[in-house]
């Protein structure tokens, strides 16, 4: 048995393209004294990934060429010279984009896929669906009555948003790109309406879609979607900002021309990343697993099957082909 | 004697003209059962002005075509119908662009010129300083040893921003327009440093008086200066944001580029008016009324003489011809 690993190649000159990554077969790694080995079972593919593949500055390191991708894995502990985790155990751990890692038990979380399934905690019981939570409660706060919009409402962080915010009471308007995102999600998720920004009537669109205006803007994307939905915002509204996927490959796509409507509407504007909170993670998971364990959260996943074919569900991830928490199922 | 009026003749297609604007002789008006008459000594051009000349949606009635322009002025109780107010009472009153006013009393207050200079009631101790005091310490938040900067430097709002910068032991950068303003700002108003934003080199000379970055950014402009000092902001900081002179004329001017920097450096931005906060005024007013009459605050004044010169003023004020706080003087 061998280990598979997935390499950074090069970085992108523009869209992400297969020959950014380089697949290799080592062997499987062995666990040093107060280490363990993991077989991952799901790698998670994320939005965030493509600004950890730039030279560039961000909130985080950038992936470095010649290494293992960065990424996070579920996956059931195979040997064990760690005291806390067991052969048997499940983890949540940052492994990266390869079958086997190993860990010394550094940002591992253990997981029980007796209580939500394995993959859950990759998505509305991980990383996108506290970011989801963080940016909902902590920068948008919505009161009963307000009116919520999210974009890439079908995705793995605005599902939660939009579903959360039907908890406290609110108007979920989802923004996703065409007809069968929009009809998922109001009929499955529950969102009162859903606005097709393909389909080119987006500002009026918005109109009808929150008859009040909007005061939470939950932002995953920037761009003509953040421009267009500044003309909608209520005064004292909230835009938490956790997300630029529109501008991945051109920053000049996320160029905001209303930028009055930041006076006029006294609004309050606020980039964030789920790793500023890591005092609320606690508190957000345990709330986050009850609402999936109840079914009273609701998840899609596009999963793709075998590693050799991530870097091609990555792209297409980016340029939204997906249909919700988009997995790499390695097992 | 007479009362002399402007009002508001038209609303501008564009830049701001004098023919917007036709000034008449009316009679001294009467107190009415619960009103005052109060003779005005200075009318306050402030940039907010221009928006209530516009048809559009903002975060004020606007002004009426045919009606007297709206504008503060302070001035002194000639005739009295109401209990609170007496002959010879100096007060801050909204009763416009004429030199005579009736007031229900509503929205006055008592000001002592004995204290502080009249003027500076219609500046660093008025509308302008409340404005600099609740954006710096509500939403700009700044720790000492931070960097704030801040546009329209020399101006009513923003010496004042840098002044309380200094008190708070923070590094207080301007951006002005022209030798003569930085050279005031810095070796009259103590700022660290400030950079003339005509100069042609705004982003080197941003990072050279910003070697630390930017915690605070307390916006009055908008436009290309925004856009440049956003390259150059640090993890976690602020951008009040309360003025947008540079987009009165062409909402285009606004158009704002650098937009990934809100998410990389997790900013918040708090668009606002120091109505939103009447809670605050009075703390903010007595801090600023003990600095200026400590000698601790310096403001600067540029002063028009007679009421037929308001038009021609308040169009040098959003070309930036004023320097300092723009008044009209009436007696």
């Amino acid at each position: 048995m061998k280990n598979i690993q997935v390499l950074l190649a090069s970085r992108p000159r523009g869209p992400v393209e297969e020959s950014n990554f380089r697949i290799v077969e080592t062997d499987i790694p062995k666990a040093g004294e107060g280490e363990f080995v993991a077989r991952a079972h799901y790698l998670s593919l994320d939005p965030y990934m493509r600004g950890r593949m730039d030279d560039s500055k961000s909130y985080a390191p950038k992936a470095v060429v010649g290494d293992v991708m960065v990424g996070t894995v579920v996956g059931e502990v195979i040997e064990s010279r760690h005291e806390k985790f067991k052969v048997g155990d499940f983890v949540e751990t940052r492994t990266g984009w390869q079958l086997y890692g190993r860990s010394n038990g550094g940002g591992v979380r253990k997981v029980d896929p007796g209580y939500v399934p394995l993959s859950a905690y990759l998505g509305a019981v991980g990383m996108p669906g506290v970011t989801a939570w963080i940016g909902l409660n902590e920068h948008g706060r919505p009161k009963a009555g307000e009116t919520v919009v999210v974009s890439a409402a079908s995705g793995a962080v605005g599902s939660v948003v939009g579903q959360l915010a039907k908890l406290k009471g609110c108007r979920a308007v989802g923004i996703a790109g065409g007809r069968a995102k929009c009809d998922y999600v109001v009929n499955e998720l529950g969102f009162d309406a859903c606005v097709d920004y393909k389909a080119g009537n987006l500002d009026a669109d918005l109109a009808a879609a929150c008859p009040k205006g909007v005061d939470v803007y939950y932002d995953n994307v920037g761009g003509p979607v953040l421009d267009a939905v500044l003309l909608h915002m209520n005064a004292f509204s909230r835009i938490p900002l956790c997300g630029q996927i529109s501008g991945y490959n051109d920053p000049d796509a996320l160029t905001v021309r209303n930028v009055r409507s930041f006076l006029i509407n006294r609004i309050q504007l606020r980039g964030f990343i789920c790793s500023d909170h890591m005092e609320l993670w606690k508190t957000a998971l345990k709330e986050l697993g009850a609402l999936v364990h109840e079914g009273k959260l609701k998840y899609r996943e596009s999963i793709a099957i075998g590693l050799e074919n991530a870097p091609k569900a990555f792209i297409g991830l980016l340029k939204g082909q997906n249909f919700g928490k988009q997995l790499v199922k390695l097992i």
